[in-house]
């Protein structure tokens, strides 16, 4: 399953060079980075109103549908600056294959 | 690498029956959901901020983290409520697979 | 200069019950609160987009802007829970009349 | 009561100058921009929050609470960025007092 992110990544750089009218991830990249960072916040405001829906008794699709919005916004955004989904998933594997999280656990809430 | 998320998703489900003291993922789940939620808030903040630092002329390495710690804690805020990175990549999936990212271009922006 | 909220208020209130489809006010609230949310999440994250804009060079206009946008949509929200500015207004009061404002100089940053 | 704001911005510019260590203003200030933005996104994260919880049968102080600290928070950004909520008043008047709400209600949902 988790092989997602690899296709996922190869698509989105595929349609960033489409025609901006014919794919949305190409609109995005053309629109620009305010654009796309516009969309991640966007997208984390919507998450976490489903989560609090979710909460209240809604179904759990809108937070998998919201969240799935946010996780490819900011993968838009990492190709956007010339990164990918491997950079973040190395930053976690160095946290929790070493001591990242609990070192973090330290941190105060 | 991508099967970075099925291991830290079982990391997280160990950790959250930890003591809270002691597993920062426990602590978080100890506050409830408002907390993690907060923390995805203030993370796609950070995320942002990070991203136009880069854009400025920054490292990518903030902007990596703060993705990272946006990620983690979504992942978090998914296992709080009975889901896992499987019900967003699978939704992934299904738009990128068949036909979600097209139909999503036609969307205007 | 500021009881342009007051006036702003007044105006809210009166377009609170026209018809939907003559003003954004009413089509807000008609919407729901979820909707109404979902604006403040993203004129936060505009906010945060034109405050880095500006400090890498770019003109101030767009701030006002975009905290305009992020004020207004909170009175908006304030008004479809029942609350006005002047709740606000009487806790920041009460904060920077005593000494709320020092007393939050305590906590750590 | 809508004199606050002057009042505020008064107290806000005083304190700017202050010792960091004594004032959460001037450590704001110190901290610098991203610092300040971090709070604007977390503080409009724990508004949205609060909303629900009050929608959900919640009190309206968490609300009120979390409303006056985004706002408090905005007003920093403003005065670090040579700003005040002068400035965004003289917007929201310039809309309202002519056509500038009623124009928005143009725009689409």
């Amino acid at each position: 399953m988790s092989d997602v992110l690899d296709q996922l990544a190869q698509v989105l750089e595929q349609r960033r060079s489409a025609a901006a009218d014919t794919s949305y991830v190409a609109s995005l990249h053309k629109a620009g980075l305010d654009k796309i960072l516009k969309k991640v916040g966007e997208e984390s405001a919507e998450t976490i109103i489903a989560a609090k829906g979710c909460e209240a008794g809604g179904t759990t699709s809108d937070l998998v549908y919201e969240t799935a919005d946010l996780w490819f916004h900011s993968l838009v955004m990492l190709s956007h600056l010339g990164l990918s989904h491997n950079d973040v998933l190395a930053e976690l594997e160095r946290r929790f294959g070493l001591s990242g999280i609990e070192e973090k656990a330290s941190r105060s809430l």
